[in-house]
């Protein structure tokens, strides 16, 4: 492998080279660099060549344990430090860390450095729950600021300018801002005047990337955090970058958090025998990215093109949801399709079901859309694959009965009282029993504690985190959600104006 | 794969039914089954068939992500759980959870969710770190035991059992107990007594079992925690058994555990985008060892009996270190070897550097051992490599002058001052600043909080953690340790009689 030889892949070479030299191992793990399953394949004569299990068998070879000669993840100084060091160069860090436990390990340890039990900390409402995890672990108290709404799509980002900018105003003592951009619709806000906001404050930002590994590795692409100057930046490499899953990489730059910290808690969160297959597979991602991106990157977004313009052209009812070009603060991930029934007979759900059936998986739906995330591999002959599926849940769609339809597009559902936008600090404790609870009118519960996780759908964002207090405001927007025909996650009785509230006991 | 066909695996058989469907990705991760990596070596030309990334392109043709037939490790409904099932059935638990975040994140878990805040647990002082960061997420107090030190070697195993007695007679309100068992040495003790102790007190024994994935599955290995009746057990199979580094398990017996909270803290430490390549390991492991894991387990036992015959026939100055059999409480982990150099010339990281030259990569090294893990594949072949070696290396030992040996066995130190084996209660905080710190005289440090963790070696585990409080017991213990020779890890002053303490401000 050339690319090893030139050493562009620290982490993958040295591994490699190391199972060459055929190691005996009387040490972890007890598949013994696969030999184990070759056993298996040999005294049962069950396998071919070229089954997965003999696949499983020659990756085990590289995954080895903590050696005088492998490194140690949790105190790299060998081939992962330089492995490391090489995805920082690339995706533009002054340091980063490879995470073995996802996003997930990655935004709870980012917190807990960030800040100490009691501080404040402004976090955007919705957020992956690992944020809001992260923030219970870590005991802080929570500012919420609700997201802005993408006119067109109804769709939820980071929350406006001036919220964030009304926010910081108030609470000066916050020690950092957590945002998620892009969100998992591929939409995404340009945060430079966001960030040079927060750092007027002099407290570091938090970008939850998860969803956005591939930004700025293009001109055609949106820039990354990185690039508009975050602290702290949580990318998920596996989901549209090369590495298996559970493989992310922590970014920091500049000198707001503090590494020795971080590091600590990166040790305490993650596991102390850390995949050596998930490093690697890192540390191949960033290589693979280095040599070819660019290239694939490219014939990527010609074959989408191609796709759009189809679309576009063909006239269906089924069509591909794009914001506004004129929408300077807004960038959309062409990775990310969202499709749709523009005559409503459909949902979301529906497509994506129709799409199973002809052996598409798609990444997610909603009331509206299916979302496909598209990869750097696409080629000529999945298009083409994709326009007939589109042209045969088409036809689907048109012996489908209008009476059977959903209503008119629920996305558009985005009503958010000004007066919620910013919530009011919110204690976040790791286990706390607030006491009994009971179900009373939803007029008679403001001033409460919600005992329940109010999420009404569209937009999917939580109006009231449990344990949260219910405010005259957030009374107020629940009916009004509620008029305008939004359901509610969960089983609750919210639709019929009731709530269940912790008892002051 | 018959084994496959006859359901015996359920995760690894249905991930491999999906994969043979080809499917068509247009979802996370972005490797898309591999179909990058394979574009790579196409390509690329670089590669031939057989290597190592080929390898990962065919593996990751199960590394998916949650669809609507590939059920979810969060919330179990398929094929990962009746994979769960299996393996609870095979390992004699209630239910078994399976960990993609390694015995860390099941240690974590568990004491998430055996206690709450201020809460007092019992715990072995020499655990893994782990538990100790598990406490302090927690928050609760913990009273520490001293291990028992077993007297031929001088490795520590669990608390004695009067040690066990007379805490938990003093601290009625302990909400659980955590022990270790077997330790990295592969002594272990048997707990059957221990568990009907604590049980009387109608708490919870949670067992780290990290090494001991391998115990109970055949009679002549020692029985597993599950079978003398403890309530969870964390094992990392990936240790002993064929599943892939960083890939473990929960088991839970009995209904002292809370499994809603459980499985709640599991979703909070564990990555919400879970390796479906380390759960179909485990699965694997699982179907594997219970298909041919007692014939593999005789094969090894009668080559390392053959090893150790040959050894101790040999009569050579590497010798292994064997328990005396009359120690009825007392097992040894037949698939751990502890080797050293019977005439003091070597070290054990010596040793582990001499086995290094000849490609042989052990486990660990202290100052008197080096530890070999046999693996359940070993073979005929592995032994002639093993006893040659050992031979070269008896000759290395031979030309080494007696005057650069390393003094009398210094693994024979371990005198532990009677008062300090049950320790006062230590408030545990993820992150606590007590202050600035100072470096005085031990003898003055009555009192004081340590500001650093006091490690002697041997036998290398803590006497004191960092914000324990000093008391004349433990420094009497201090300066015995010092005087018999004792080495102390980290940079510490404590040689010299001096310790750094936090200042009351």
């Amino acid at each position: 492998l050339k690319m090893n030889n030139m050493g562009v892949a620290p982490l993958w070479d040295g591994l490699m080279q190391f199972a060459k030299q055929e190691p005996a191992s009387y040490h972890v793990p007890g598949h013994r660099h696969g030999q184990l399953y070759r056993q298996y394949i040999h005294e049962t004569g069950l396998l071919k060549q070229g089954d997965v299990i003999d696949a499983l068998a020659e990756l085990a070879r590289i995954d080895v344990t903590e050696l005088s000669v492998t490194d140690d993840l949790h105190e790299p100084a060998g081939m992962i430090k330089e492995a490391q060091q090489k995805a920082a160069t690339y995706f533009g860090a002054d340091h980063t860390f490879f995470l073995v436990g996802g996003s997930t390990s990655g935004n709870l340890a980012i917190i807990l450095s960030s800040c100490n039990v009691g501080d404040l900390i402004i976090v955007q409402r919705n957020v992956h729950k690992s944020i809001i995890n992260g923030c219970k672990l870590a005991g802080v108290e929570v500012v919420f600021l609700s997201p802005d709404v993408e006119q067109m799509t109804g769709l939820m980002t980071v929350p406006s300018f001036s919220t964030l900018e009304a926010a910081l105003h108030q609470y000066t003592e916050a020690k950092a801002v957590i945002l998620t951009n892009p969100n998992y619709y591929g939409l995404s806000v340009k945060l430079e005047h966001y960030i040079e906001l927060i750092h007027s404050y002099n407290i570091p930002v938090i970008v939850d990337e998860a969803h956005g590994a591939h930004y700025g590795l293009h001109t055609s692409l949106p820039q990354s955090a990185l690039q508009v100057g975050a602290d702290a930046v949580v990318q998920s490499t596996h989901k549209t970058l090369p590495a298996l899953t559970m493989a992310a990489m922590l970014h920091i730059k500049g000198s707001r958090i503090n590494l020795d910290r971080l590091q600590h808690n990166l040790a305490m969160l993650e596991s102390s025998s850390p995949s050596y297959v998930l490093m690697a597979s890192l540390d191949l991602a960033r290589a693979l990215m280095e040599h070819k991106g660019k290239e694939w990157i490219e014939q990527a977004l010609q074959l989408i093109e191609e796709l759009i313009n189809w679309i576009n052209k063909a006239d269906l009812c089924i069509k591909l949801q794009q914001i506004d070009k004129s929408e300077q603060d807004l960038d959309q991930d062409p990775f990310r399709l969202l499709i749709y029934d523009s005559t409503t007979r459909m949902d979301g759900f529906e497509l994506q079901r129709e799409f199973e059936k002809y052996n598409i998986w798609v990444e997610m739906a909603t009331t509206q859309y299916a979302v496909l995330v598209i990869h750097l591999s696409i080629t000529e002959k999945d298009i083409t694959q994709l326009k007939e599926t589109i042209l045969k849940i088409t036809k689907s769609i048109e012996q489908k009965c209008y009476f059977n339809g959903h209503h008119s597009p629920s996305n558009r559902i985005h009503y958010i009282n000004e007066a919620t936008q910013i919530s009011l600090p919110m204690k976040m404790e790791r286990y706390k029993q607030y006491g009994s609870k009971k179900t009373i009118l939803l007029d008679a519960a403001i001033g409460a504690k919600s005992a329940e996780m109010i999420v009404p759908y569209p937009p999917g964002i939580p109006i009231l985190f449990e344990g949260e207090t219910i405010t005259a405001s957030i009374c107020e927007q629940i009916k009004v959600l509620t008029q305008l025909g939004a359901r509610f996650q969960g089983n609750t009785t919210i639709e019929v104006g009731e709530i269940e509230v912790f008892m002051n006991d």
